[in-house]
């Protein structure tokens, strides 16, 4: 089994980490949504060697994730920068999702690195589930569905 | 640069993708939240083999994600169930936002195969930012502030 299957999986869970589940991909997008968009940026920030850096990249430019934008500086050859599409400005509640549960569970003595913030009252922010009307629904109150033949997945 | 790297970084983001990063990590814990507990259960489910699955369920068990439980059936050596904690559960929301955006992004002519729906009103869940009452806040309303020298990470 090779994770190139998930592709194919019934379940949306397996499909969405065929492409964000290789390793350094979801950190490249949380270095994405803080701005980096440059090659040698999220070399620095993950101290990969090039060419995993440019396998991820590709993957993700690939799924729609990242889009590619060339750009030349005076004097420099043309290059490439890497922006975050709306499929990939998506996952943000993901990765904020990832940076909670790490706080809650992994934490350090030193404390969060980085925090969410409700910019009008100043207090953390949370990820949850919400109704329709944008309204957080405790999980007892959501009842999870299978259809087509699921859980045949893999 | 290896993943085991992410386990002392500064940011939660790579903490929590040290222990969840590994292929199959994260498929195990969607099967545990919809209810498997059984080696031969996941082993199914995934299409892994007993090593690689094994080695997954350990490094969950380690970050306190699962617990191990012994249980025997009558004639039948002793063997182990695998259950989340209450850190495992609270991967829900993340196993969630996987959920929908794949559905979202990487959608199958035959619809989802799992959909998490609003109890009172069938209607579907989503994920989100909520405030400290509750209620969903746009990203727009929210400030990222970073601290102890963040972004130094990886």
């Amino acid at each position: 089994m090779t994770i190139d299957k998930l592709a194919g999986s019934s379940c949306s869970v397996s499909r969405s980490l065929a492409v964000l589940g290789e390793r350094w991909t979801l950190l490249i997008i949380r270095d994405a949504l803080s701005g980096l968009t440059k090659f040698e940026a999220f070399r620095e920030s993950l101290g990969l060697g090039a060419d995993v850096l440019a396998d991820r990249l590709a993957t993700l430019v690939d799924a729609g994730v990242l889009e590619k934008r060339g750009y030349q500086e005076i004097g420099a050859r043309a290059r490439c920068e890497y922006h975050l599409t709306a499929a990939g400005r998506q996952l943000h509640v993901v990765i904020g999702g990832l940076q909670l549960w790490g706080d809650a569970n992994l934490p350090r003595p030193a404390g969060p690195s980085t925090e969410r913030l409700d910019r009008r009252t100043g207090r953390p922010v949370r990820v949850a589930f919400v109704d329709e009307g944008g309204r957080q629904l405790p999980e007892e109150k959501i009842d999870v569905v299978h259809h087509n033949g699921y859980p045949n997945r893999l």
